[in-house]
């Protein structure tokens, strides 16, 4: 009998959940909203009954190894409660992984959102033939994970991939967080409409000024259009949130040297429009390595890459994220079967006492 | 028959070698001048014949397990060559290691001075009861050294853990890699100097004036004797310093969530000096965490440290480093230790082909 996990990522807007096999083939996907308002229990219950509709289906033919849940927050991994999800109002300090388990009978393994995300890049799209790499993830915030030998590396405290509050301008715009120059405050999609509008404020984008009035929901994604309409104020924008990106890709090439650095999330659709300056970045600030952007940015795939190539030994790969919005809801689902294998590969040992 | 190993720190003035027991006990230490004016073949003479005059001594009572050599620049660590080492120079694209092997008739392992001296507070320091940190070795550069599950972590080229070229100011202080505003234009000796001629040439620092006009040799650690007599000229280089320091770990212990940073090498010496502003930065920019302080860093001891304490969970500890300049001598003799339990812990599994 084969094997498949349920993967789920729980967002603040959408709740989605993917049944997957171990070869990471989708077997079916479900999206419902996430109805915040009606409260945590709720939201659990039509949780769980949602995995418990797909994985009924797919029992009689195939093993479920168990449930993993991406979530919009920092795990607390011994005891699988979450720590202050700003999204998720009302789950901080609640037993959100011993609850789920309960209701579905099934091992349930709770992560940080940026982290599946990385973890599914890593599995099936940009990661997928490397073991070191580090994923941004562009979204409303900015996100990060980082993969260490093929895993999720969390750090002592679950912290660890926070590079959305990495500083790249020690006096720059404040952040949330309290610190100043945050690498969010430039390249995440709240970044960009608000680069946006004070640039409409200053009254030399005029492009952007005309867009913003005849538009009532004035996004990243709009102003990522005008970009690549040629609109220069637009296209001073990206060109800002790509330099704070090489900035920080600097400093983390600089100092971990890992093989890949994915860059996903929503925002990262606008590559185009960004790469370049990150590019230009990285050719000044890579200590030995010298940058070399994808030939042709503007004209190139949606999986185009650059690399920083060393002046001597294997390159450095910057190429945004292949799977998209599904990248967390696979990495969802590869952690019950990455945490099966290995327990196989511990069992495989035979009898530990006779080690 | 007890275990021995022998470490060699390789600087580009001394040359430092020690015998090491298993325990990290120094059975003794042997400092000589390296004589790069001789070139390549004569300081690799001298060194084999020092490390041979001392292994020999000990060979009759302990089993050497290995050779550990610190050398300043990057390892290939497949093929054990250097790549552009400043201060070696003539030791490029040369086959270090297996020319020592040859002349020894020993295993040896060569490792980036950085990193041994991170393995070396991990070992008997600053690290000893922790599995995952990082070091920053402030010297007449800054280097540093990434230490994950007790092990050196090297990144895919050997070059991780260079946070000397961190960006904490992206349009600051040209650095010699190409950079801007790197983190050694800052905290180094050769940094902490150059601030002090800036500050001479402004007119605005008649302490220092005065004590670089009577001092010939007018060094770092000149300047933080100014300091800690309370000339504010000093003063404020020093807090330019760990200001720069805190921006820098600030980003690592968001990024990474690692559970010690420890300060080594020449300019930590200075602590006391630079510290309270190492711990005024991460209170602003640690995201989830709360800085705190030394309660008295000026009258503290020369152990002490100060803690990131997170709203919840396990405390982040900031150090100096406890070693001073033996750290990379223990480290490099910790090596060949490292080394030979991976290979006991294998074959401790009996045949590999029974697994």
């Amino acid at each position: 009998m084969s094997n498949f996990s349920i993967g789920v990522d729980l967002g603040g807007t959408n709740l989605r959940i993917a049944a997957v096999d171990g070869q990471g083939n989708l077997m079916e996907k479900v999206t419902l909203a996430t109805r915040t308002v009606l409260g945590r229990d709720q939201v659990l219950n039509e949780m769980c009954g949602a995995i418990r509709r797909v994985s009924d289906k797919y029992k009689a033919s195939a093993t479920l190894l168990g449930v993993g849940i991406g979530v919009p927050g920092i795990i607390d991994m011994d005891t699988g409660m979450m720590r202050e999800p700003p999204n998720l109002p009302g789950w901080a300090d609640y037993p959100v992984r011993a609850e789920i388990e309960k209701r579905l009978g099934a091992p349930v393994i709770l992560e940080n959102d940026a982290n599946v995300a990385a973890l599914g890049e890593k599995w099936l799209g940009a990661g997928r033939n490397v073991a070191d790499m580090a994923m941004l993830t562009l979204g409303t915030g900015v996100g990060g994970g980082v993969i260490l030998g093929g895993k999720i590396w969390h750090g002592i405290t679950g912290m660890a991939g926070e590079f959305g509050h990495m500083t790249g301008e020690p006096e720059g715009q404040p952040c949330g967080c309290g610190n100043r120059g945050c690498l969010e405050q430039y390249a995440s999609a709240t970044a960009v409409v608000r680069m946006a509008q004070e640039a409409i404020a200053s009254g030399d984008a005029p492009g952007l000024a005309q867009a913003a009035d005849s538009d009532v929901e004035f996004s990243a994604q709009e102003i990522y259009r005008l970009a690549i309409q040629g609109d220069e104020g637009a296209r001073r924008i990206f060109r800002r949130a790509g330099r704070a990106l090489g900035i920080s890709l600097a400093t983390l090439i600089n100092g971990l040297n890992l093989e890949m650095y994915v860059i996903g999330g929503g925002v990262s659709s606008a590559w185009e429009a960004f790469s370049p300056a990150i590019f230009a970045e990285l050719r000044q600030r890579c200590m030995v390595y010298v940058a070399t952007a994808p030939a042709d940015p503007l004209g190139s795939s949606s999986g185009a890459s650059g690399q920083v190539e060393p002046r001597a030994g294997r390159k450095t790969i910057i190429t945004r994220a292949l799977l998209g919005s599904d990248a967390g809801l696979y990495g969802a689902a590869r952690l019950p079967i990455e945490s099966r294998s290995i327990e196989t590969a511990v069992w495989g040992f035979g009898n530990p006492s006779g080690l």
